[in-house]
């Protein structure tokens, strides 16, 4: 019965849907006495903004993030944060000839299965890609608390469909389809255009590196590193599948190959591969910590697919209309590096590397 | 500062280590009346128990659950059920060398860097291995609740190294490899034998199917049926990666094949493909729930490996002595299978489909 | 570290602050489908509301719940509710004094202690009175649904001052001093007038009957009844003592005269008298639930009282200007009635009297 | 649906029953590294224990706390800590009439009502007074740690009947009745002695003072040190009301009364006068907080009662056989004691007083 909560400590709740007055986040347990850094947290919302390159969705949403409570002065003021930002240029027709008419690989049928007549069906409701805007304005918050402590987190497009980045050439957000290398970019860019003109969509995978983070962070068994990072990504819409460091190649390695040797370097300790992506037990050991995630590609095509009609249940057609991004992966990367922040400082201050009073303990015994 | 802790209305709590006097789970929330199957529990203690086939660990464990608390008559009375494991046949000894040269691969390390002089080390502590005993007696009374319910759960292991399950033929557990076909068995045991003898290990997939489920299940966002069920997936060692559906080969997929069509069969809303693995909008649609897992090689092995010394740190090697699977995921495949059943009976908890007072109702709309 | 959440399958987030520009509250899991009484809300509003009556703060406030998200067509899609009330009339001028010299028995020290440079002192911030509005708003909106089950909570003024109410002789919102009997609440009003011209304040007593649960709801032990009334009445400020039943008389009681018979009447299993105010191991037993509560004077009076200056620590005087309640338990009254509507509604909810899907089941067994 | 939880960051959950073979408690989120005091956790359980005296319950039994997980080498070790009493000297017998005919004033029939025919009914089965063991337990083990701390809490029996101490003479624990005055416990043993012949009960009222918290403890509404101690109050059997400082007799004051002046001593901000019970803004203020609680009379006396049949429903009579005390409240002391020790504990964990590591923080900024 608990819905749309997310963090032990530090904690997000969501609210809104795509085609109300607005979404938002109600942000508890922050430290207080931090200065809110608005730019910072505006310029992810533009990353993720629809309406922004030539392949993402046409929609022009001004996401401007208003903060009406937790604030004083403009630091936190040890109160829950919450976090408005207005849904314009919403258009309901669109949706309802979907009413009766599931689209394949959409929420639509289960919204209606759940919630019957009442569900707020407009746009996928509360199950919207809307709502990641209010994930990427707390998840910036935290992040910008994270670049202060030095911690860095990198998402980017490693794939789309099958143009891959080989290694990174600059920052992601400087090009259209986060593919952080210019011709790898260009190809992909080609790519969504002729996948745009048929009519169809494309998925995409996301990696993400985080450097900087001390050795501990993470809890034992059902708040671990990578529980707590995979719980938060699933719940990101369209994202189907992750790995952590070697992932899924691991399960065919053998454990003189996958196991990362221990070695000594000025005085820390790390290791000389990281085939583990940083976590051992569920904890960080102070390598960088790595996964990846595959992204389904945008359910709404414009192609003709077959449904039902929910009333009648006989078998139907839908050709969906409205805007729609050929591969809804390039939005969702700053989704995901600020998720990623945010279950990262929600497990540092689980584990006591930060309070709520914004003292900072190295707690590493090294 | 909240750990151990799974489940939203079904609510498990972990406690103990591997080389303390026993471990046990903690289940609250379980459905009052219900006559708690001791021989099926115990079914499934055996299917985890190391020492049943050759393959396998050799220590002798007799993993006999005992409810202390909760039960009434032999039925669940409404409190909260404790169930207890002992430890026998425990060797610490094994263990000094590691307290001070960390295994690569294995969590000594971000233990001692997180509980530092009080950890708890020997045998890898409250994050050893042993720790699935009482998930698996947790989760065995969820899956004989679901049995009941017409769910059925399947685990197996679907590859060990190359070596890859084709085709389900037959119970995984009258297999000691877990792969459900008689020859795929033999040549994974043969490859196991060989990894046995030159004291190395080798990791291994897990496939999931669950049947029976209706439409529904799964909280929008933070508690969709992905979230919970990786968040669960993960807590359980050396599992790295997961899937759901053609997971990562969604991510280069297009639209119009990745989506699937809905039909209708006999009244019942479908989908005639199942590519997204039976959940939409984190919710399941009725179809076949369907993930993998990846499990990593044991990384406990017989070999020499380089570590460093947490004392004096400097350079070291370690061959790590005592008793260990060549294959892990073996061992995890009932691990798996009743962990899902935990986490799916408390999304039907949650969802109404199943309440406190064990009423089951049929939620669907079709 | 988890702050300002109240219940445990109905839930309710309080944000915002005296002097911002709005307070709100999210509520979540509360059923789907239901229609939201906008209307019903409004009026305990009023009820509420400063400066609707004369010995009442006069500050005019226009205290207009919006529904920002939750509500689809004017009912509840499922989702979280979020209902924000704006400041309007907020002098802050008047609040610089005080943030040197904290008013004695108000929480202007314990924030300073807690949240220092960084606190939100204008007006309590987040420990204000003001923060009741959101809590009858959500309230409200409980009550409404218990009304619709024929659960009806009355609160009312037991006593101001030396003022007892013996009996009650109409509805309380028609009488100002909430004293539901003409001449007492004449009384009182010549008393409170006293009491403002000597500028100072006085406390009071608020009692609470329930009639209509059903047997059975409360939780055992740390979610009983009365765990859970008094955890969220001692959240309203200036409450300083809560008695369920005979409450402390009891405790100068013998147990015959304690016990309350139980005897039968049309089929049903009541008690004889009702000592225990309707509860009994934690859990409504069908009779009227009944508790008292005291609410403290207002601390903010006109009177010269000593203080301490926080940044000199020496000591200092102060004389609070601004407006305030000469009783501050009269606008309590309809925040006690609709804060024990959330907590039953939630109590009924996790006992499963009432689920998620607007389902409402009659779980006796009598 | 979540119940027996009790804690934010400390939290503890109760298991058993009181004619099972044991009860117990899990403790999870307590400081590593932590020597665990048997001999003071066995010491309150002697305090707590029937049988002790000559005007308490007299059963025999021997309430040898175990500690089965969470400890290593004699300290805590970061995972949850299980405690384990057996049941000793139990005799069902006693308990089958009861089945049938609720006792007046006891949870048979709430208990009834909620589980039916699957309740645990012998002794009142999760809902006894002997689930107070594991309370007394885990409470100890916190005590303990505040007393590291200089933090003392005190509770003793302010009245048995009409017999009220007005000033402490010693340890409450010396005393019989834990009236700390030698006359007014002999006074108070007679009355019992004559209570016990006439096969009634009476009930009491226990004060408690805590003595050294530091300013700030607490957390805004839902949170405060009012609700979070009132909440576990409630949660012990036969505890029917609270008052903070003067409590009800603040409700009859007027605010230049109530207020407590502030005042500095010796460089720390003090007040003058205690009424509010060292409690502000639901924070602590760093003055004593000081609380009352009243115990109702032992429900289970020997007199004829009226009750009903459960299964006829026609009128029936009872007369309780077994051991019982005559006056519960005496028992309840140390409950009290360990128990508001642990919720203190409890809210200094999570206002960042004490951290999981063990480190303790002057917090204050005076």
């Amino acid at each position: 019965m608990v819905m749309f909560y997310l963090g032990n400590v530090l904690k997000l709740s969501l609210f809104g849907s795509s085609h109300g007055e607005s979404v938002g986040s109600l942000v508890d347990g922050f430290p207080v006495g931090y200065k809110i850094p608005l730019d910072y947290i505006q310029k992810y919302m533009e990353y993720r903004r629809p309406g922004n390159t030539i392949i993402t969705s046409q929609r022009k949403e001004e996401d401007v993030v208003k903060i009406i409570s937790g604030m004083h002065n403009g630091f936190t003021d040890g109160s829950p944060i919450t976090m408005i930002i207005e849904n314009k240029n919403v258009i309901s027709s669109y949706y309802e000839e979907l009413k009766e008419n599931p689209r394949p690989g959409h929420s639509d049928y289960t919204l209606y299965v759940k919630y019957g007549d009442f569900r707020n069906y407009e746009g996928g409701g509360f199950l919207s890609g809307r709502m990641t805007a209010p994930l990427v304005a707390a998840g910036a918050l935290a992040k910008s608390y994270l670049d202060s402590l030095g911690i860095k987190i990198t998402s980017y497009m490693k794939s789309i469909g099958e143009v891959t980045c080989d290694e990174i050439r600059g920052d992601p957000y400087n090009f259209e389809t986060r593919i952080p290398d210019p011709e790898k970019n260009s190809l992909a860019t080609s790519l969504l255009v002729d996948i745009m003109k048929s009519g169809d969509s494309i998925g995409g995978r996301i990696d993400t590196i985080v450097e900087g983070l001390p050795p501990g962070v993470g809890e034992p068994f059902f708040n671990s590193v990578e529980s707590e990072i995979s719980r938060a990504m699933f719940s990101i819409p369209a994202v189907k599948a992750i790995e952590f460091g070697d992932g899924f190649t691991l399960s065919k390695m053998k454990g003189s190959e996958a196991n990362d040797p221990f070695t000594v370097l000025d005085g820390h300790i790390l290791t000389k591969t990281n085939h583990n992506g940083g976590i051992l037990g569920g904890m960080t050991t102070g390598m960088p910590v790595k996964f990846s995630i595959a992204v389904k590609p945008t359910p709404s095509i414009h192609k003709k697919q077959d449904t039902i009609n929910l009333i009648s249940k006989e078998k139907s057609e839908i050709t969906v209309k409205g805007r729609h991004d050929p591969c809804v992966a390039i939005r969702a990367v700053p989704v995901v590096e600020c998720l990623t922040a945010f279950v990262l400082m929600d497990l540092m201050m689980m584990g006591g590397f930060i309070d709520r009073y914004g003292n900072v303990r190295g707690r590493s015994l090294l």
